[in-house]
Formats: structure tokens, C-alpha cells, sequence
């Protein structure tokens, strides 16, 4: 008898889930999976309930016998999973809003996944996957864990440090919107593209860039220089490199430097667009509410095209290819989020890096790195620092640990700021931070 | 027949010299110093005169046979000499003021040592470093070079990787300001005090402290958090630490600290008293004027009491108790800046770092640190990737090397704001950074 | 116009070439290789005539237009080369049975690779490779160097430290031979095993192993403590491992761990059959004796069976494998010895490690290893030890230093025997040893 | 009112216990030790009160206010002690006697600390060292533990892996006994001569030595080639190094190294002498029984200068020395063995080494080392497995881990006679290893 296949879904609600269910379905030869079980929380039924009955016709459509399972108990989602993939929000994009419009009060970049919304993100979060981690040990030891709720970084790191999880890989789709990227810019088929990427989640760079094994660095350099088009994703654009500061650097680096390379501009383009379209997180919720009318629709049956302008393209393909390389011991490479191991030098051994990877049956195993280039090995190592601070914050619920993650974060302009940022926060978030609110702050 | 001990000061005219003669003097009896040959340039005679005559009846005051030798023939100063200290300046107090001027245009912290004022005070030092270092293999290459020219970190580090003098030792009075503050508030004496430095120089943290050898660390954090106490050194006063972040951090910070972790208060500060009594430079063009006046006059024969308003104390006392203990194998304690050799763990081997050392016939040895506490690990190695970029701009007069520099530097807001800068400054110091205009810029 | 594809193999007279021809056959459709230089001295000229006739009939009976160029002009061969294999042996199989006899009269192994004579060996060895590499800098920078002349582990690591070819590969039939040993034991496809690979040449360890990516080492080391079958390749046999110590190392050893962890048999085995049957090298001169008579039938167009038997099997075609990896920048995972850059912890970062690694067109890049298990750890460090002191040895030609090479090496009884060992073997190979020889011994 | 300082002395009916008194009365005003509690098990009470009585006479005599206590009590002995001192003998010298013959047998050495011989007594004493740790965990938790019971570099490891006690130093008189060695061939006061020791225990070499700071390294090295002179310490005399090796090995081994650059002449002399004398633990048994006859003497107030034939001299010396630099906080140097944190690279960060150190009275803290000359990396690193894997087996109580040990020692000749010498020398010392006989081999 053939084993059954069981992947679980935290978070399993979202609008992304579509992409991730026409993942499954492409990639079924190759990954012939039983079951999907998608778990949310009680808030989250309705969208459950829609996105559930659009995966059933897509499946239905694609004549595949997936059973789609739609829950609110995660624990009977994750017992005997083979792999657990987590997509949730916690205080869905409200949250997300909050952590983007209260730091810009005072100056200072209010974005998801860095500075100040990055660390409130990772503290509300962190606490829930670690819950998730404790089931996974008691109810399937044997999955792999494939995160990709944001801060993936800080929340693989936490994993690897206060569980006992060990197949853990957090997956992001900065590298393989940088390899698509180069690939339309050089019109090559994307297959042939390969970057040699190094960092951290959302502070990764690629080192050297092929086409077919001929590095093809020194092109794109020139490329990124041109002011027109100096970024591979869609939601920074408009702002050009130094071509001078590019050219030194000689590295590639990830749309997300933009925030610590081009700190002012960035915090610019951001309060303007904060007072006319809004922050991203209000857009985004604008068009999740169009996603879900559509998804509503009794006749579609399968990923809305509309999807690919809510962000994130991609990611979930990129899990489920993931998930197709570990499940068939591929051995081809793919840049994830995992331990070290003395990949990068510098970096702790035991710490999350995003790193290209071998992916075999045992998960990923990190191409060696060696020395990170001496211009990007300060700034990666600053963040590995605020991630490890922020991480601790997480787990004790230490007001005085979360200030100082803050403080250290190089978007952070002074210990005060950062006081006053991490005070209206915890307010505000106080609901999903019930860590900090055990007992008086210390 | 003894061997004779010959010392040359380059810079000698500097208004520091009389405190270095006093170090001298006090200590002649440990280290009888024969020559003390102070060098200085052309442009420099004038001054190098006065201070030397008043050496000169130091010492005849002091009753020793300390020849005192003024010279503008660095060669011949630094032939068979046994110790060199460097104290020069190129572009003097004038270049400092535009240092500390041109960033503040640009809403950045214009300093000495750190940020733009950093770059451009190493650009303009680190070759005639290497020309004193070239001078040294040939003319007395079994020679102590005692560095306090600053930035004293980045010209060691150059020193360390372009040149063939490893017999260097960098020296700053930031850690003994901070025992000597730290003493003064505890009411004990300060050599019942000592402090485990680590980190760089001007970016060094006390990571414990002792008196008599049991750690008062609590109690000193505890002080810290005091805001009308919470700096060691004159010169940066009346902005506090946020007190839950010093608890945090749980290291004793340096008081250079304040630009990177109080960056915008620092700013403003710099702004407000730039437009009242000047820039620091400016303020100290004024006392120095003041003290030269004091230096001509023919009955002073003691170094000044108005000197210490200078900054910069301990500063050459520092220096000669350095060369005592060198020349004495002393095995003492002494913070310096030397090679890491694994000392510190992640800064890399060959670099410079400031750290406590037993000091030895051989020079000093760090006493070893291990890993640095997570939460400053990050800022020290952004640091040292800085310094590294910008001692290799300052080799190779590279246009985008000094660019990139500066753009990872923690206190550049952008790469396009780091250009401007760059650029007005280049052109602010032409004269003394010859090696940028060789040809048309790349 | 398709640019022509050149290999220049250095030691073209070798007995094994046949197989290297074989190799290319198989695989012309991955890579079209256009010129073939067959390079030998003077000395070997005939067999380079014989060997190299039967090239050519292989090649015209494979239907193929592979030029096969017979030289004894070495600069002729490397110019323009894309890729030079070494093969050559210095002072051919009679040197090897000097090495093998000598040391056996001192109680102490006698191998070609291990011990006095893999010392002896890689004198001979090393300053040949040092004069190829200077050719090949000036005649074909951007070939690749693929290296299977031994000790492969030592000439690799002497290329790193002291030539400025950075691509180079050692190369060994060690590994592959463990992996077909395994599939055969297993009765499974070769393709379907995968042991990951850490050490050094001839001191590797299988850390793990897998058939379709499923761990099978229990399995395996189970098998190892069969004393029956404890051995991977052919000639070294009917001795068994401890059952208990192979459980508790809990790795796969290779074959010539034996000399380590058995060293008292294996000494005795090899004095029994340098009495009987003759040395290796003795046994092997015969058998080359029997090949090149059978290579000189100009009816013969294939590599004979017999070839076989000579040992080193897969060593040629491990050899074609990963140069049309290379060239198609295949990302598959070979086995080789490449600078380690951090991928085994402790070793260090510039050395040559034998390692898994992903085959890219910019060469092999390893897959991270991170800490060796703590029982293996020390002695791969101390043979690492030892190949750096008689690279050094080999370089400056300095007796003290092969003394001090023999003496470190963990086969060796004492100082004393080293000794005696380095001086009859220094005058057994003289010939070969002219560094040794420039002036009177130091 | 002055704290009491209280020491307590586990294995107190040591035949060295006279020089440890003498330790704290010559240095009674640097330590002003109120209690001295000597401990011992039943079976050593007669050998207990001997030694305790002279004791108390030695202290009457001194005109000192010491308390000696005797006990068999050691909860009582370490409630509240400041220092624990530990010189027992699991087994006594019947035990070590036993170490030394049988391995002897199979032509192997048998020594006290080094090859089978250390791993056994290793495995005897480090159960009984971990009971200590657990009861200072509850006694006298904030006592220093300074132990000088062997084998101390393989019980320092394990205290530092295996329990909460971080107060620990292992000591040792090689190193102090090659710089009085050194002083005397120099015929200069000892106080001048210092060694810079890096390495393990009993494997600890001087990389440079100094008189008033000078380096006389090539004097000593050259002295070292003198046959008649190789050797620093009584009990390995005769046997000369190699000239040439000990030149290009260019530092100083400390005397066991002689059982690893000349394993065959010393297993040579050992066995001969095993025949003769008896083996070092028979002769010493002679010498202990003359020992306490004299120390039963009434009338003896002083340590007599007979102890000093015993060996080990300097070894309660140095332990009083460490005390009192503890005390003090003196920040004087000595050779310890302590947590490496990074001193000497590529020896694991926790791992214990032995090194000079400033002993502060936070402890000892390393003066960098950074990385070991290449030719005596390896072999240290191997020590250090081996001890590793030892210490494992010792809390294990692991049969095949304890065989895993002795194979991967470079003494052992082959993992055949490992297993013979084990299987023999567990049957041996049955009495003294409960927990390999708690149930049936593994
Ligand atoms: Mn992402
Ligand atoms: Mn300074
Ligand atoms: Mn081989
Ligand atoms: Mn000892």
C-alpha cells in the first residue's frame, strides 16, 4: 500500500492559497498528495469557507483526487502531516497597517518585515509558530515545516533556537523574483538563470548571477545602474541606484535594500503614498476584498489571473517546489532559509541565513559561501544581531529586550524614538501580545 | 656602553607635545629616554619652535639629559629610533572644521572620527601613515610605531594590511577617560578600577568592570541610567541614555556611542552648537591660539594646566606609559588597538580591534573576549567593514571605493546624500588627497 | 564558428589512458572534445607511441574526429588548452617501489600515498605540478587543472598555496569506488547512492550515505563489522574492523583508514607480501609489462579488459564525469578535493578538502559540512598537518622540514626513524629530489 | 568582621599534602587562610591522619592560626568552602600500576596519563569528579575548583561539558617546571623567564620563551639538540630528540611529548624499566611508604626535603600560587587549563586547553594564542578528540565509545589491540568503573 501524502496549511484562509493549490496541482506527478488540510482560526471561517470550496473545484477541474479538508482544529490538521506549511497573519492585515503607519508618526519606516514593523510582525508571530512547533513534536515529529509567514527570517531563527523542530526551512520570493527578474531583462529563459545568493530573509544578495554557468554579473550591474530600472520587484519603484555605489558594491543586492541603502528616500516614498493611496497593507486589503469576490464565484475554478497584483508571486510556487524537491531527494538548488553550518563566514553556525541550497530528501544543505564580501558582511551581520534580540523579545515578553532590538536596528535613528515607537506599539497590538502583558512591565 | 633610547614625535608641533614630555619626564626613571626628536612639516616650523623650546625647558627644569631635537627632516628623526609616535594632522584644524562643516549641510553628523568626518580625516591620514611606515622598514625597522593619529582604528588597520610594520600600536584615551570617570564616581582610585574593553576604536564597550577585581557592572549601569550622568567625557554631555535600553544592552557603552545610538539627538546638537560657538574644531582653533600664546612665554617651564581644556587627556600620558611598558616587559593591562588573532570572535583575524591586553616586551597581547554579546556584535562588525572599505579608498584613491564607504557607513541616510557629500568634500580637501586626482575620476 | 575543445593530458603514456580515451568516447555527445594531446618525456616515448596508437584505433572506431596528438613538447600541448589532466608519475613504478620497500625495512609502512613513501612521493611530485602550473599561467589561464596524479590531497593543496592557478581539482577513484561498493553490497543502482563525503584525499569519511535519498548507514555499518566484507575496494582485504569501534565511530571510513586505525596488520600484511607476491608497485610493473604488450595489437580498438585489473578503476572516467560537468554547468554532486572555504569547520579556509561538492562551470562548490564528528576530527587535522609541512618541504627542498614532515605523520614510531627513513630514501631517490640536492644539507 | 577563607582538600591524605601546607604558610599574608579541611575516603584514614597531624605541627611551628580538619565527610568539608582543592587517586597507586603494566603487554604504553593508561584513570576519576561538581553546586556554589588530580586536562574537559560548575582550573607543573628548567640551563632567577604555553594538557608546547621579555628561543631550541640535556623533568631522561626535527618543530615540546615524536624508544625504556625498577606507580608506592614513615615522626615540623624525589614538585606550589593570584586579583600570568573561548584557534570555543592566562579573580583569562604553528596542530587536535570521546565514555559508561576512544589515540596501534587492552583493563579495574557494569555490554 502506497504511503498518503498530508500537507497541512496554517493560515489555510489566505488569498494566496489559490496559487498554492495550482502549485499542487501542477506539480502532482511529481508530489502525488492525498490530502491539503486547511486550518485557520475562527475569525477566519468565512474566507475558509471560500477559498476551501474554490480548491475543491480547481481539483475537481484538474480531475486529481486531492481530498481538500477545510478546519478550524489545527491539531487534528497537523497529526501524522508529512509536511506543514504556515501562510498565517496574526491580526491579519490590520496588524500589518498599524506596523506600517505608527512609525512613520515618528519618522521612521513603517514596512512589514523591517525596522519597527518587522520587530512588532516577528513578536506577534513568533509566539504562535512556536505553539505550532510544540504540536508538531508531539503530533508529527517527522514533518518538515515549510514557513512562509513573514518575518521568515526571525521566525526560522526562532525555530532553530527555542524548539526542537529541526526540519524547518523558511521560504521567501525575493531570490526567485530576482532570478525572473534577470531573466526577462536578459529575455532567457528563467531555467537558465542561477545567482549565487547569500544573506539574510529580505537582506540577501547574489553574489555572481549565470546564465548557463557564464557569469553574467558584470551586465547586470551595468543594468541596475539605469535609473529606469533599478529594481527587479513591483511594490519599490522609481528609485535609482548610485550607479557609482552599485558598481563598488559589485554584489546584487535585493529590493529590500532600498530601505537601509536609501533610507531617506525610502521613508519619503512611503509618507507620501501613506497620504494618498494609502500604505500597502490598505491596499492590500482593497484587493484581498476583490480576491474573495471573485473567489466567491461558483464557476471559477481556477487561480484568478487578478491574484498575481496582490504581491508575493511566486511564493507559492516556490513552496511547492520546495516541497516537490524534498520530497523526491532532487538535489537541485534552491535559495531558502536555513541553519549555517559555517556556510557563510562570520554568521553563528547555528543561526538562520537565506542561502542557496541542495535540496535532498534531508531538506536543504547550504552551498558554502565562505567570506561574505566585506562591504555587505557589517550590515548582514547588524541585522542577524536584531533578529536574535527581537527573537528573545518574542519568547520572554522583556519590554526592555524588545527596546533594545529596536534600538540596534540600523533604521532606528535613537534609543528615544525607539522608546516612544515600541510604547504606542504594544498599545496597539496589545491584543496579540499577551507575552508582554503577563504581569508589570520590568 | 648603554644603549642610547631615542623617541620621535611626528607631528611634534602639536599642542599635545608639552603633556608627552610631561609623561616623559615622570617617567624617566622606568624609561630613560636619551632624544626626543618632535618632527613636524614646513608649513608647521613656526609652532614647532615654541612647543620645543618649552620642551626643551621642561626638561632643563625637570634637571635631565633629555636632548630635545626639532626637526622638519622626518628621516633623519626616524633613523635608529627605538619608538615613534604619530600626532599629526594633515590639513590641520582648518581640513577638521570642514570635516565636521560639509555633513551637517547635509543633515548628517559631521565629526572627527566617525561617519563623513571619519572617511575623509582617514583619507587624507592613511598615506602619509604608509610613508611613515615606508620610512620605518628602511630606517628602524626594529621600531614601536605608538599611533594616535586618528582615526586611530582605520590607520592601524591600514597599517596592519598594507604595509610590513607590524610592530604597530594604536592608541586612544577614550578607555582610560572611561576607568578614570568610572573611579571618580565610585570615589575609588583609579587603579583599583578596571574595565574588559572590546570592540574598535571609538566603538569600544566595557563589558565588565571591576574594583579590585569584583565586577561593579550593575551598579555602573545603574549610574548610567541617570540622565545627568550618563557620559564619561567632557566633550558629549547633557543627552542621557534611555535607561531600559542601557539595562538592556548591559555592556558599558563608549561615549562615541551616542552618534549611532542617539544619532538624531546627536545631530541636532551638533547643529544647534554650530551655529552658536562653532564646531568642535572651530572651538578648539580658538584654545589652541590661546595656548600657543602660553607655550612663547619664557618663564613657563611645566606643561600648562590650560592644556587639559584641549580634550583629548591622558591622551600622550597614555602614549608614554604604552612605551614603558614595552620597553620594561611589563605585563600590565592596557586597552590598545592591535590585531584581533582570534581575540574577539567573528572580527577577522588580521584586523584591528581595541582591546584590553597584557602589554610585553613583544607588544601587547589581547587577552582573549570570545563572542561579543549579540546585541552590539552587529554595529562593531558594521564598523569594521567600513573602516575596511575606507583604508582600501584611501590606498588606491578610488572615487566609487570611498562612495561605497561611506553609503555603508551607520550614519548615511542614502547612497545619493553619501555622494554629495563625497563629492563636496573632495573637493573641500583636493589639496590633501592627492591620490583622488591623479587621473579623471573612474 | 564552435570553438574547438582541448584537453592536454600530462603522463599520456600512462597505462590508464585507454580508459581516459573510453571516457571521452561515452561521452562525445556531452562533450565534443576536438584535440586530445597525448604529453610524455622523453623516457616514456615509446610507450606514449604505443598507448597513443591504440587511442587513435579507439577513436576511429567510435566513429568519432577526435584529434589525438602524441608530444613530448609539454608548453606545445598546454597552449590554448581548455582543460590539462595530470596523470604522470615521477620516477615511475620503480620509485613507487622504493617507497614501498624502504620504510618496510624501519617496521613502518610502506605506501604509495600514505606515510614515508606518500612523503616521498609528493617531493618528487610537487615541483613537476609547480612548473606545469607556471606553463599553464602563462599558456592557458582559463584551463581547468585535473589532477590525478597523487597524492592527489598534497599536490592539491600545494597548487593552492603556491601557484596562482585557482582552478584546480583533485581528483580520486576513492569515493566513487566506496559508492559502487555500496550499490553492489546493496544490490541497487549506482545512481541511486549518495554518501556525503568529508576529509581529506585518502582520508575521507562517508558521513552519511542514502539510496533515493533515504539514510541507509545503519544498514551499512552494520555490513562493515562483518569481517568478511569489510573492505570497499580491492586491494586491501581479509582484514576486518572491530565491530564495536565501527559502531562507534558511526561513520564510513575508506579503505586507507585501515593504515590509521589498523596500523600494526596492515604493516604486518604488506611485510608478508613484499615477500611473497612482491610489493604493489612489483606486482603492478608486471601487469603494465602484460598491458602495454596487449595495447600494441593493432587489431585492438577498445580498452581491454584487463585494464582492470591494474586498479584505479573509474579514475579516468571519474575524470571525463566531471570535466563534462564543468563544461555543461550540470550542478550534479561529485566527490573531489577543492579549497575548503569553510565547509568543514576546524580545517583551514585556503586548504584542500575532499568533499561533496555541486559541479558549476565556475568549478565545484561544496556543500557545507560544518563540525566533523568530534572521534575523526583530530586525525584529519593532523594529516592536514602533515600534507602542508611536506608541501612546504617540497617547495624550499629544506631537510629539516621533511623530517619534520615524516616525524608529525601519525604512522611513524619516532624522530629517530624518521630519520633514518628520510635519509635513505632522500639518497634512494636523488635523482628526482634536486631541491634536496642545490647545496649542503642545513 | 573578616570573612573566613575556607579550603578544603579532597584526596587531603596525600603524600603531597605537606607541600600544600607549606603553599599556604609561606604565602599566609597574600591568602589569610582560616580553615584547612583535608579529606579522604575510609580506606585512607590512617594515610589521612598521618599527614594531617604533621599538618597541624607544620602550622604550630609557622606560628599561624590555621585550622586543619580531618574528615571523611566531605559534604562537611565543602559547606561554605571558598576553594576546593582535589589530589585523590581513584584506586591508588595500585590502580596506576596496573595502568602501566598491562598495556605493556601488548606492546603499548602504560602511563599514567597519557594512551591507555589516561584513558583509564580518566575513566576511574571523572564519575567521582562530577559527584564533587554536584555537591559545590549545592554547597559552595561560588567556590573555585582547582584541580590538580589526573588526568587534569581530560577532568577539566568534563567538568566543563558535564556540570554547572564554571569555576574550574585544571593545573599542572610541566609548565612551571620547564620555565625552572629553562632558568636554570639560563642560570637566571625564574621569576625572569616566561613562556608563552599553548596546547593541552601534558600536550602543551612553549611557543616562544622569554628572559626580561627577550626571546631566547633559539638558544634554548639549540640546547634542546643536545642530547645529554632533552629533557626538563626527572622522570624521562636519556633519550635525546632529533636535532634537526626539534630545529624545524622551532618551539618547545614539553617532556610527554617525548611518548608521541618517540613512541618506540620510550615503550622501549618503559618496558625495560618495568622489568627493573618496576614501572613509575611501583617505584612511587616504595617511596610513599618511606614517605609516611618519616611523616609519622613526631618531631617533623617541615615538609622534608624527601618529598621532593616523589615528583611532581611545584604541583601544590603552583595550586597555592593560583589561589592567591585568585585572591588578589593579581593579574599576573600563569599556565592553567581553562575554557579556551577562542584563545587558541580551531580548538573548540568550550573546549578545555591549557595556556597562560591572567589570573584576575574572576579566573584565569587567556591571552590570545590564535593559530597553533602548523606541525603541532594536528596532534593536539587529536589529543583533544581523543579527550572528548574519553570523557564520554567515562559518563556514559559506554563500551564501545570507551574502545572508540583508545583506537582514535595516535599511541594505539590498531583497534584490534585496542579492544584486547580494554576488554583487559576494564576486568582490571572492575572495582573502580561501576557504571560499565550497571548492565550488560552494549
Ligand atoms: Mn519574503
Ligand atoms: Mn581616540
Ligand atoms: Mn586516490
Ligand atoms: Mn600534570
Amino acid at each position: 500500500m502506497v504511503k498518503r501524502l498530508k500537507v497541512a496549511t496554517i493560515g489555510g484562509g489566505s488569498s494566496y492559497t489559490p496559487e498554492l493549490v495550482e502549485g499542487f496541482i501542477k506539480r502532482y506527478d511529481e508530489f502525488p498528495i492525498s490530502e491539503l488540510w486547511l486550518v485557520d482560526i475562527e475569525a477566519g471561517k468565512e474566507k475558509l469557507e471560500i477559498v476551501g470550496e474554490l480548491a475543491k473545484r480547481m481539483v475537481q477541474k484538474a480531475g486529481l483526487s486531492i481530498e481538500i479538508h477545510l478546519t478550524i482544529d489545527r491539531r487534528a490538521a497537523l497529526k501524522h502531516a508529512d509536511f506543514v506549511t504556515t501562510q498565517f497573519r496574526v491580526g491579519l492585515l490590520e496588524a500589518r497597517a498599524k506596523d506600517e503607519r505608527i512609525p512613520l508618526k515618528y519618522g521612521v519606516l513603517g514596512q512589514e518585515t523591517n525596522g519597527a514593523g518587522g520587530l512588532f510582525k516577528g513578536l506577534r508571530t513568533i509566539p504562535v509558530i512556536l505553539e505550532i512547533c510544540r504540536d508538531m513534536e508531539e503530533l508529527c515529529p517527522q514533518a518538515w515545516l515549510i514557513n512562509f509567514t513573514n518575518p521568515a527570517g526571525m521566525v526560522t531563527e526562532a525555530v532553530l533556537r527555542y524548539t526542537n523542530i529541526k526540519k524547518v526551512v523558511g521560504l521567501c520570493n525575493v531570490p526567485i523574483g530576482m532570478e525572473m527578474g534577470i531573466a526577462k531583462l536578459l529575455d532567457v529563459d528563467p531555467s537558465r538563470v542561477r545567482i549565487d545568493f547569500a544573506g539574510l530573509n529580505h537582506m540577501v544578495y547574489g553574489l555572481d548571477v549565470y546564465v548557463d554557468g557564464e557569469s553574467v554579473k558584470d551586465q547586470v550591474i551595468e543594468f541596475l545602474t539605469d535609473p529606469n530600472n533599478s529594481s527587479f520587484v513591483k511594490n519599490i519603484q522609481g528609485i535609482g541606484w548610485e550607479p557609482e555605489f552599485i558598481k563598488a558594491l559589485n554584489v546584487l543586492p535585493c529590493p529590500y535594500h532600498m530601505y537601509y541603502y536609501k533610507t531617506k528616500e525610502m521613508v519619503g516614498k512611503e509618507m507620501e503614498s501613506s497620504k494618498k493611496e494609502g500604505t500597502r497593507a490598505e491596499v492590500v486589503q482593497k484587493l484581498e476584498k476583490e480576491l474573495f469576490e471573485l473567489y466567491k464565484d461558483e464557476n471559477l475554478d481556477i487561480k484568478p489571473p487578478q491574484l498575481e497584483k496582490r504581491g508575493g508571486a511566486y511564493y507559492s510556487d516556490a513552496a511547492v517546489r520546495l516541497i516537490t524537491s524534498i520530497y523526491n531527494d532532487k538535489g537541485d538548488i534552491q535559495p531558502v532559509n536555513t541553519m549555517n553550518r559555517g556556510a557563510i563566514a562570520s554568521i553563528p553556525y547555528e543561526s538562520a541565513v537565506e542561502v542557496s541550497c541542495i535540496i535532498t530528501k534531508e531538506g536543504p544543505k547550504p552551498i558554502v559561501v565562505g567570506d561574505l564580501p566585506v562591504p555587505v558582511r557589517g550590515l548582514v551581520q547588524q541585522i542577524k544581531s536584531f533578529e536574535r534580540v527581537a527573537a528573545e523579545a518574542a519568547v520572554t515578553g522583556n519590554y526592555n529586550t524588545a527596546l533594545l532590538a529596536l534600538t540596534i536596528n540600523p533604521l532606528t535613528p535613537s534609543d528615544q524614538i525607539a522608546k516612544e515607537i515600541v510604547d504606542e506599539m504594544l498599545e496597539a497590538h496589545h491584543e496579540y501580545l499577551p507575552q508582554f502583558f503577563k504581569e508589570a512591565k520590568v
